[in-house]
């Protein structure tokens, strides 16, 4: 018989496989849409190799646990698109209500611990979860560039609406900040952007 | 201009997008197969709510690391299936192809972290890689119980095939080789893995 508390993680996990099957808008290089699970994988990865980037010093292993656990509530928010405005203007309330429901799942020491690094991402109290933010961003826009303008032209974006929604890269990184500069110059210049 | 160690670091997480398109044997529960990249995140999340049952004491943080690098060479050397016997005759030699590849990429420190880690997992030779290959084992057998039987059903695998591709899941914790147990008896019970 396993006991209460073992079942309730492998419930929690096997819950979690559900993240998989949340579309995101940016195309991956295999031609696809990207989905939320790989995404936050990806995003674990970019804070492994990318942390020495921070302006403000971090603990990296942190970081990626930030990023591991960031998107789970989309299981049942699903994801809110970077330039959907009706979508932002309910998301708080989705995304609170799908907190409540998933971490309760959890033993109550790990669900506190997993909503403690959702609500940490969320609100970006420490240097942590402003670099995490930061690569949050930057991820979709590398993507989008090497895939030919993905979700930029799909959403018909224009410049000051990719500057600010990434303005959080160069506050948490000035050399990511420039890396971003660059990427939308070419964006602007290839048409992915409007101008 | 973006210097060459961060356009090194920026190279290889491009490349590394491709692990999303790397496909497995194993069924999620959305109904397609499951990729390699969302693999990685899945067993990392494994990593951090199972830790505790480790039998051997570990770092959390470092088993977290080894489930994100572990697949990486699969960009190149693809998917083995763990039934493909043929396929597990020239899986080091393809996998060691692949890591000489994808790992240069990288700036020399993090080439050999990340070689690093690739080793440790492979070679168990750690408690931390003990426990990750584990769950490496222990995740598509959770995922083929959720999906009706899963990669069992499709390689026709026998019950002492089974039980020795989970014997590493006992070996590192006690805890949840009593969880495989279970499983392996109930696939046998509904016909998912043949007496």
């Amino acid at each position: 018989v396993i006991e209460e508390r073992l079942a309730q993680q492998l419930g929690f996990l096997l819950e979690a496989d559900a993240l998989k099957s949340v579309q995101r808008r940016t195309p991956i290089t295999g031609g696809r849409m990207e989905n939320s699970a790989e995404h936050s994988w990806h995003l674990a990865l970019f804070a492994l190799l990318l942390a020495e980037h921070s302006d403000e010093p971090l603990d990296v292993g942190h970081a990626i646990l930030l990023a591991l656990v960031h998107d789970l509530v989309e299981i049942d928010a699903g994801d809110t698109f970077a330039y959907d405005t009706a979508g932002y203007e309910t998301k708080a309330a989705r995304e609170l209500e799908a907190a409540e429901r998933l971490f309760s799942l959890l033993p109550a020491d790990q669900a506190l611990q997993l909503r403690g690094l959702w609500e940490e991402f969320d609100l970006c109290t420490t240097p942590e979860a402003r670099f995490a933010n930061a690569l949050d961003r930057l991820q979709p826009a590398l993507l989008n560039c090497a895939t030919g303008g993905g979700s930029w032209i799909d959403a018909e974006v224009q410049r000051e609406q990719v500057e600010q929604r990434m303005a959080p890269v160069g506050a948490a990184s000035t050399a990511l900040g420039a890396v971003i500069r660059e990427r939308v110059a070419e964006g602007v210049d290839r048409g992915w952007i409007r101008p």
